[in-house]
Formats: structure tokens, C-alpha cells, sequence
């Protein structure tokens, strides 16, 4: 299996991991698009959904308009591609991929949506290589499930950040908080997210909310986002 | 070690499991105190941050004040006791405690505070009983922690109801995450969340975030928390 990988950013980066020995795999930069092979069975065009259409624009110049082309993004539909080629496919690995950080890809989700059943059935052998779990699904499901994957890894990554930096300030050591945030973590096997709330908004505890938001004083952007989750516990989770 | 642990929420339901076999332990309603003994070695009053002084000031009516008598809030400073007893502590163990989801306690950090010597060698001494990381933490730090704490194990948590409802609503099994939650937390061991953070914020894919807001319209409260948050990303993170 011949399959050319446009994009060399984390997602780009990952996969050229997960097919090496597995398939005959090349990766070309999208800016020179210099590596391009013009017979290869399928092309994944993964950059940001903001360059797909360009990206596919350029490709268009340079290949066949039969070959077969698909992008990685979780939100841009199946049809972003339909104006540039004649069989086009989406092959998105749901998982956060940063360079360097080793991955079992073989657990690792990868949706495909394709128009004709040959399509998919090609998409479907492709993930197959890397991944057990390969999963149809639509253009609009998989953007839903693209803006829960936003909620339950970038932006908790990012409380963290702020939790990190916070602390870095106050010269005390973020490693303090990991048997919490694993706890966190491990819970969720056990308990729904929803029955396993615990801090001072699911109490109602304004003591507490209240004293954290003046001592937040100086720190209006954690505040800000510290009222409006504490708002948001607290309606889905009414006082008893 | 007499041990009188006073509330039966989250914390006091485990703090009770903790001691079982190594200490003399009891708990106590906190609504009528009706197990209360007179003669305990320590009082842990574990209650919400909302009901410790009040908690403090029927015990006090009850006990001789000579009796030493810890709370178990990040947030309270020590001297929330001072005017009901002449020795006083601070017992904070920084986990998230669910009734019947069990915990290594040992792994638990516990944070203790007091104001002699005496005092804090038998907290210390306490805490040594159930912990293998008891450390000493005046009540501003204490607080500091928390707040972290509540975002990196609050917040988070919450992100994933939201997560959760909103598959739900969209009957896409919230499982579907699983492999991306557990890999979130993973790689905080090998990279700080800053390094590690990904999805369209700090790639400043503005397609992808209008494509998401569009999509969550119906869903003022989840579309509010995700400009937010977005927002604090691309601050945090400048466009190369």
C-alpha cells in the first residue's frame, strides 16, 4: 500500500510513525509538496483545516483527478474535497499527538467516511494497519464528537497549564497535584463524570468560592474562568 | 490514637475507611454528634468550608478546650478554630474523595498545619498513620494549592459532564473519548500541559473554532465556556 502523507505537523508526524513497516509510507512538506509520488493509493492531507482547501488546490495541479484523497480533520466535512477530486475520504485518528510522545496507535480510535463502498472499504484496510478500532461514522457526528474531544482534552490541558503557572508563581510545585489528577483520571472508570463532581461548587460552598475569587484578585483571566465553571457546576448540579 | 472524625461526606467517609485498623477511630454525625467522645486524642472536623465555625462552636460547648481539634479544609486558615479551642490544626489530604470509589491512601499527600511544635508532631504523627507524604503548608499556600487543585480536578471534571451530556444528546457513546482522556493525562508525565497542548486554539485554527461555535448555537452554556477558554489558549499561546 502506497500512502503519501501531506503535512508534517503532529498529526502529520504520528502517522508516518504508525504505517512505518506497515505500508510503504512517504511524508511531504506541504509547503514544496516536493516528495509528492504521483501513483500512490491513497494521499492524507494533514495540516490545519484552514489549509486543507489550498492544500488540495495544489495537489489538483499535480495529480491525476482519479486518485484517491483524504484530510485528517475531526470538523471539516467529507465534501471540503469534492471540487478538487473525484474520490476523496476523511481518515481521522481521534487522539492528542504531540511530537516525540510515544503512542500505542493500535488503541487509537480512527473514524473514515467516504462516498462509494470501494472507498471505504480502502479507508477502512488503510486504518486497519495502524489501529483495532476503526469506525464509520458522518461528517456531522464526527464534528460533534471533535468539540467534546475540545472539551475533555485541549481545554483540560489547558487548566492545567493555568493550575501549573499558578503555582510556578506561588513557588510551589505542580508535581504536588498528580496523585490528583490521576485519581481524577481513574475515577471515570468507575463513576460517571456527573456523579463524581466533588469541590466547593457541587457543595454550593460559597465560603470557599468566594475566598478563591478574592484571592484571584490579580488573576483576572483565571478568575473570569473560574466564575463562569463554578456557575456552570452549580446550575447542573442544584443544591439539594 | 482516639480519633474523632466529625461529618460523613466524601472526606470523612474516607478518612474513616483510612484509619480503620490503625487507629482507634469513630465517626461523628456532624448533625447531632451524638458519637462524640471526651477524651480523644484528635478532633478532624470534616464538614464544608460553610459549617466549620459553626461545627467548632458546638463542640466547644461540649468538650473541654484543651482538646486539639483540626479541620480538614484546603481553604480555611488554622486560625478558624482559634477562638473555640487553645490547640488547633489543619488536616488537609488533596484528593478527590467519591463514597465507595476506593483510593491508595498512601499516595495521598496530606498538608498539616499548627501552631506548636507539639501540636504538629502529633498531627504529623496522625497523618503518618494513613500517608507517606505529609508536608507542612502554611494557610495562604494551602489555599493556593487548592484553588490548583480545583482546577485541575474540579474544572476538569466538569469539562467531561459537559462532554458527556452533550454525546449523549447526540447519541455518540462518550467511550468513544476514553483513549484520548486517559492519553491527556499520560502525557503530562513526559511533557508540561503548555508543551503538551494541542487542538485548533494554539494552532489558531479560527475555521475549525467558528465551525464548532456554529455548531454548538443551541448551547449558550457550553459555547461561553468554549470562547472563554479558546480565547485564554490563544492568549497564553501567540501565533508563530
Amino acid at each position: 500500500m502506497q500512502i503519501d502523507i501531506i503535512g508534517r505537523g503532529n498529526v502529520g508526524w504520528h502517522l508516518l510513525q504508525a504505517f512505518a513497516g506497515k505500508a510503504d509510507v512517504v511524508s511531504v512538506d506541504s509547503k514544496s509538496l516536493a516528495e509528492l509520488r504521483l501513483d500512490a493509493d491513497i494521499y492524507i492531507i494533514s495540516v490545519s483545516d484552514n489549509a486543507i482547501e489550498e492544500i488540495a488546490r495544489r495537489l489538483n495541479e499535480l495529480l491525476d483527478s482519479s486518485r484517491f484523497v483524504a484530510h485528517t480533520s475531526g470538523t471539516m466535512p467529507l465534501d471540503a474535497l469534492d471540487s478538487f477530486f473525484g474520490r476523496t475520504g476523511v481518515f481521522y485518528p481521534l487522539q492528542t499527538f504531540s511530537k516525540n510522545v510515544n503512542l500505542d496507535y493500535r488503541e487509537i480510535p480512527i473514524f473514515i467516511e467516504s462516498h462509494s463502498p470501494e472507498d471505504e472499504s480502502l479507508l477502512s484496510e488503510v486504518a486497519g494497519l495502524i489501529s483495532n478500532k476503526v469506525i464509520r461514522m458522518d461528517s456531522q457526528r464526527r464534528k460533534d464528537l471533535h468539540i467534546a474531544s475540545v472539551l475533555s482534552c485541549n481545554f483540560v490541558n489547558h487548566l492545567w497549564t493555568l493550575a501549573e503557572r499558578y503555582l510556578n508563581e506561588k513557588e510551589i510545585d505542580f508535581s504536588l497535584l498528580r496523585p490528583l489528577i490521576e485519581e481524577t483520571t481513574r475515577k471515570l472508570k468507575r463513576l460517571s463524570p456527573y456523579d463524581g463532581q466533588t469541590g466547593p461548587a457541587v457543595r454550593h460552598d460559597n465560603k470557599t468560592i468566594s475566598s478563591h475569587l478574592q484571592q484571584l484578585s490579580d488573576y483576572p483571566e483565571i478568575s473570569g474562568i473560574y466564575t463562569m465553571l463554578t456557575e456552570s457546576i452549580e446550575s447542573l448540579h442544584p443544591k439539594k
